[in-house]
Formats: structure tokens, sequence, C-alpha cells
């Protein structure tokens, strides 16, 4: 029987050998300094943080994935797909896995927790702007020292994710109880065909249902939005489409990263209920 | 820093990661009931055995991390690389990587060892001929039932090895002190090229070398030296060359799986060194 760490390091392997995963590296797709064996290494050097999570705070397991992650060249792989990660493992571990007690984990974490989430900045670039002008949240780009900041304000992780939810995807999740993952999953089990081919399929389904906020941070809210037009479009349309779409967005330099999180946290779930074959 | 059973977890994804290697699955190749994602789910369920290898007898490591290898529904995915594999990470647990310290982990093995190889086969349907009329080893179909046998006939891990060495080539690499292993980790040094390319490159190299023992086995002598004279042709010749070949061994229903055993083991050893880039 595969654990939850097993799971967790084999749906973020089944989220890359998904294709074609429109502006995404994936089994038949390198970007340039971003390769498919980036993300081979980075499942594998998540492992630790991945095993440590079901005795180990939140925040820590989280920050010694991250570091494990990124013990390869590509940079960062997959550091908003161990975010979701790295809680559902937690309550995966804990009791049968629902949306009641993965938000549990989230809602009971922690100011070390928060100071960890920042401290996992330092093993990453993961070039974001500025932040926004309200917002009392200390800057990520600042990693391990901001903690001194954090800990002042008080500010446990889920605080955190709540401040960041109106504009990144992968908090958003976390404070609303991942429920596209779990739509997402319960769509996983109800296609037909390999787990990789589903993988898929779903990615395009969430690109198609809200804009991916990885986009937005890099391109603006209306290439996010007229990205997930895009895909609508393209699941109406035939297989050559889609691929045409995917080659579209890499020659954009569009990569829908925060997408790629949620189906591999989709993944997971759909992996720990045994809802699809592997 | 990658432990030794991260870089062999690694080693298993970069062989399968690998495109072209004629026969077998591989980025670009799925085979009917063998897929992809079973070779990633093979390398996930491996991790536990691989991990204890350092701390654990021989035989024990190897047979657990062949029953977690199993653990997907393509069946045997990565038998003779993990029979490769957990020797080298003992070996690279205890000192540096040499044809020495790992012939030592071999030499050394016991009577408990060569039970566990043979419990081992619980978990596989390796699905082989007769064994040679005149060995004195028990039927690996026994399984588990042939541990009796090998208790009373005192043979070693190492024994099992060198008394199979003449037929598989998996267990003469276990005899023969790794040379081939340690040469294809040397040939992967030196080329140029993302990991998985190299990959392709040295499995093709070996393949041209001497006959694959699993397409002896099932092919027979002549087809399986065929098949090595191919191997070389296709490397004199240009990359279409080489991808006609695969496709060529696919539709003749030829899996040089030896070959991909030996391109996993080389793997790691070139990762232990920090030879290969990822």
């Amino acid at each position: 029987m595969r654990t939850p760490a097993d799971n967790a390091q084999l749906a973020l392997l089944l989220e890359v050998a998904g294709t074609p995963k429109p502006g995404n590296v994936d089994r038949d797709r390198d970007l340039p300094g971003l390769r498919f064996e980036h993300f081979l290494a980075g499942a594998v050097g998540a492992g630790a943080g991945l095993r440590a999570a079901p005795d180990t705070p939140l925040g820590e397991s989280f920050e010694r994935a991250v570091a494990g992650m990124a013990e390869q060249d590509g940079g960062n792989t997959q550091f908003g797909a161990l975010l979701l990660l790295v809680p559902l493992v937690k309550a995966a571990a804990m009791d049968d896995l629902t949306r009641d007690v993965a938000s549990a984990v989230v809602d009971e974490s922690t100011v070390a927790d928060a100071c960890d989430f920042y401290r996992a900045f330092d093993h990453v670039d993961v070039r974001v702007g500025d932040p926004p002008a309200d917002t009392e949240l200390p800057d990520v780009r600042e990693a391990s020292e901001a903690v001194d900041a954090v800990r002042e304000r008080e500010l446990t992780f889920a605080d955190v994710m709540a401040e960041s939810a109106p504009v990144d995807g992968v908090a958003r999740e976390l404070t609303d109880g991942f429920e596209r993952t779990f739509d997402a999953a319960d769509r996983l089990a109800e296609l037909d065909g390999p787990a990789p081919a589903r993988a898929a399929a779903v990615f395009l389904w969430l690109l198609s249902r809200q804009p991916d906020t990885h986009v937005v941070k890099r391109h603006g809210k209306r290439t996010a939005r007229r990205v997930m037009v895009r895909a609508q479009e393209a699941r109406e349309d035939t297989a050559e489409h889609v691929r045409a779409f995917a080659d579209a967005l890499v020659d954009e330099g569009i990569n829908p990263g925060t997408t790629a999180d949620l189906t591999a946290a989709a993944l997971f779930v759909a992996l720990e209920r045994g809802e699809v074959p592997v």
C-alpha cells in the first residue's frame, strides 16, 4: 500500500506525465531551462518533507519539501503543488481525506508555520512582483528575513493564506477548504483512460473555469481571462486544437502554473481514494 | 543533497524518461498493458526498500523494494534494476562508490539474503522459462517456496548470482563487480546534453555491445545477437534510423529489459558522482 507521502510523490509525477498541458512542461514538452527531468528530480527531492508531514508541523514539512524539491537545475518546479500537498498529506495520514479534515489542518496552523512558509522562499526564486499596497503581509521576496515581522504581527499560516487568497489561486484553495481540488478529484475519478490522460483533461477543465493566478501575476488579468476562454474553446474542439493551443501558449511564454498545482493536488486526492488507476 | 536512495529513485525515473529506448517503455512509448505511469509508480513504490537499504540486510531491502515496486497495474517494471540498485545504494551509503565497495556488498551476502531474493519473486511474475538442467539452484518460479531448499544447500545470495551469471546479465553484473555499470556510468559522464538523452544513448551503446539476456530468455540467442548487431548499425546511422529500430523492436515484441536495468544502474552511479546534470 502506498503511503500518503508516496501518493503525493506519485501525484507530482503523474501531473507532469499528462500531456498536452498547455503552456507547461509535460511528458511531450520541455521549456528552455525547465525540463521534464527537473520535475522528476523535484518530486524525488520533495520526498523527505512529504514523508515527514504526518509527524511534523505543517510549515516545517513544507519548508523541508521545498528545500528538497529545489535540489535540481530547473529552479522552482513544484512550490505551489507542495503548498497544497503537504496539508493534504497531513490530513490523509490523520483520518479519511475529506475537505473538512484538510481545512482543519490549515485552520489549526500557527505563527511558526507561517515563519517556515516564509523560510521556504529562501530555496526558490518565485519571481513575483510587488505585493498589493494594502496588504499587511511581509513581502515573500524577503523570505526568512520576514520572520520577525510575521512574529510581531502574530500571523498564522492560515492568516497568510487568507490574506493572499484574493490574488493567489493556491492560497485561495487553502482558505476555501480545497474546493477546486476535490471537484477536480471527482472529475479524475469519472473520466476514462490512463491516469496521465485524465490529468491532462482535468488540467484543461480547471484552466477553462477560472483565470490562472500565476498567469495573472505575470501577464495581467486580461491575458489570464483570455487564456481561460481559449481553454473553453479548445475543450469543445478536437485534440488537434488542444495541441495547437498548447503550442501557442508556449510561443507566447504563458505558463498556467497554478492550474498545474491544482491538478497535482487533485491527483493526490484521487490516488488516496483509489479512484484513478495506476 | 539527495541521499543514495533518492538517487536510486531518480535513476529509475531518468531511465524511463530517456527516449528512444528501442523495444522498451520510455517517455514517448507505452506498450500494451505496460505504460509509462507504471514505471513512475514502480519507482515511487520501491522507495521504502531503497531507503531501508543502508541499515537493512541486502535481501530484505531488495524484497521490500520489489514489493513496493509491484504495487501498480503494470506488473514487473523494475525487478532487475532494483537487483542492481539495492547493493549499489548500500555501497554508496557505506563509502565512496567504487566497484570494490559494491562487490564487497555482494560478496558478504548471506543465505538469508538468498532466501529474501527468492521471496521477492512472490511479488512479481517474471515469466521465465525452465532453468538449465545442470543448475543446483531452486527454480525462481517457486519463489518463497524455494526457501527451505536454499537453506539446505547453504546458498548465499552471491552463490545464486554466480550460478545465474551465465544466463542472466544482471546476475553476471553482480558477480563481475558491476563492470558494465561503471563503464556505462563513465560514458554517461562523457556525453553532452540532458540526462534523459544521455540515458537513451547509453542504452543503445550497451545494447550494441552484448546480447541482452532478457531477449535471449524470451526469443533465443540468435535473435538477441541479431538485436545487438542492429543496435550497432543504428548507432552508426541517423536519429531517424534509431527511431525506426525502436519501432521495429516494438512490432516484433522484443524488449531488451536487461539493458534497461543496466542503464538505470549506470545512471545511479553517475548521479552519485555528480557527473550527470539534473
